[in-house]
């Protein structure tokens, strides 16, 4: 095992072990949660975050109420973040074996952990293959990405950041551009340091130096994740990624998604019924803007599908851009 | 008059007197320069900026050098920052006069200052008529800018926000979206600033908002400066410019650049040959990056011409996407 260096939730010792997503990147301090309303706190304050990483831990959260017989709160965690599809879907998955007893959650709540692991190992070799092929070129590759979809975000391995740690190991990446991923600044916080623990080469950029980077050549491929994909390929991801796939499109370059297939919603029709989330005005304004000025602080953006040139998955490429929609996924 | 609101550089009883923008938005500081040293110093920590502001600078600079007897610093005055061509332009446009002495140098100083307001209101009004009829309708726009093209930049009317400035003397502006303009925040600081000051509705957005305010039909145009126009027509200006162009390519909108004649530079034939600056990386990095990591901090981008709709300029308006580029102009 090579990927077992990042793993923001695990199961230690009658505790969920997790990476203070807060104290990066100055610091990595583990924290062992021996209390539900610990791992409620730890999520609500972002200790923990990122859909996938937000599943594994509501599963184990399920287990540790059933160690400290605290079953009650099971409920409040389930709810602990509304927005994150995953954390609810893990908590539902693992309730029916409530019944049997302590173990029986555990040992559910390691298979999400591994199947999440598995998975994103699956289509990052996918996506992997499929830009050396589109790329045309087996040369180290220049890559971008935007936003953090890296092992932090995930069980452990990453989605974007997979692919990239895919080629990595084939020892096929010259360069990565991170962009910094204003307001919140998980590009730079989190996939910089994700990027410098696995020794990949890359520089932090603002994210209004993607367009520039991209267009004047410096830049292979772009590769991101998603937070939702409409049934038609219209892609939701953090706000900023529209921009970046605009940039390729005019460039000519490939635009990349991974993302695992749980992340398409044959229920939303197309990026127009997705509701994209208003965040508060103050992480945009800081310090720096005049008193009293407001501001407009979208959490995400929508990628049309014909700026989208493939989604890698566990299950396999889909060429969204050219409306090859497999059956297989979708 | 009413647009004797901001001047950030004025000539004041014996000293050159600036808007202090280091203090900007937080509060509203004049400083009375009294030798050419401190006026250097304050054009060297960025307390007056923006090309011709620097111009207006440099011009009244010489006038204090002869007032103090301390010609001998011209030549620092003049090389206080190499790149702002305005700068030594408008040393070396007062320069001849020097021999007649103070008064006239005085005299050529206003000049430059009334030349500048004057040209500025010009292109303003040439921009909103064109805007107007492009789009089509009398109903208040709704608009994006990207860094401070207004008038703290100028002599105090503003290229960009000028013409914002004359569309709201008509009632017709609805709401501006501000970039917050990574790393320095010109946007968040000083255009927000100004907004504010002159009572136009404005919302703070962070840079990679702009692609899906655009696309999503927020906008009715956006409107920016300009620090080099080539020949052909490609421009440059701050970080950030070329994806808001691609994003109102392809939400076909106008992509207005409004800039004096002086910006076209026609030794540059293309905006290949635009020599674009990279500054400090911990401009970008800050407090947020891991120890160690590297960033990519390029100042400008280079629009090409096809995605500029118009140019506006103090001469009438040049279609550059279209190729229309003016003998008057050319």
């Amino acid at each position: 095992m090579t990927d077992d260096d990042i793993r923001p939730v695990t199961w230690h010792d009658g505790a969920v072990r997790i990476i203070d997503q807060t104290a990066l990147p100055s610091q990595l301090t583990y924290l062992d949660l021996k209390t539900v309303d610990e791992l409620i706190d730890a999520i609500q304050c972002l200790a923990v975050r990122g859909a996938p990483t937000l599943g594994v831990a509501g599963a184990y959260g399920v287990a540790l109420a059933l160690l400290n017989g605290e079953p009650d709160r099971i409920p409040a965690l389930r709810a602990a973040r509304p927005t994150a599809v995953n954390l609810a879907a893990c908590v539902d998955r693992v309730a029916p074996l409530i019944d049997q007893g302590f173990e029986a959650v555990l040992a559910e709540a390691h298979a999400i952990l591994a199947e999440n692991l598995a998975g994103n190992r699956t289509l990052s070799t996918a996506g992997a293959d499929w830009l050396l092929n589109t790329v045309g070129s087996h040369r180290p590759l220049r890559l971008l990405t935007h936003c953090n979809a890296g092992p932090l975000a995930t069980a452990g391995w990453g989605t974007a950041l997979g692919v990239v740690r895919e080629l990595h190991a084939r020892g096929l990446v010259e360069l990565v551009y991170a962009d910094e991923t204003r307001p919140l600044l998980q590009g730079s916080r989190l996939t910089a340091w994700e990027l410098a623990r696995l020794d990949i080469p890359h520089l932090i950029q603002a994210d209004s130096a993607a367009a520039s980077t991209i267009v004047s050549g410096h830049v292979d491929a772009a590769i991101v994740g998603a937070d939702r994909i409409a049934a038609n390929g219209d892609t939701a991801n953090k706000i900023g990624t529209l921009g970046v796939a605009l940039a390729c499109a005019h460039a000519r370059i490939p635009f990349l998604v991974a993302a695992p297939t749980s992340t398409v919603d044959l229920h939303t029709p197309t990026g127009t019924d997705i509701h994209v989330e208003l965040r508060a005005e103050a992480e945009v304004l800081g310090t720096a803007s005049p008193h009293g000025s407001r501001a407009h602080n979208p959490a995400f953006d929508v990628t049309p599908a014909p700026l989208v040139s493939a989604l890698t998955t566990e299950r396999g490429i889909a060429r969204i851009a050219t409306g090859e929609l497999p059956g297989t996924l979708w």
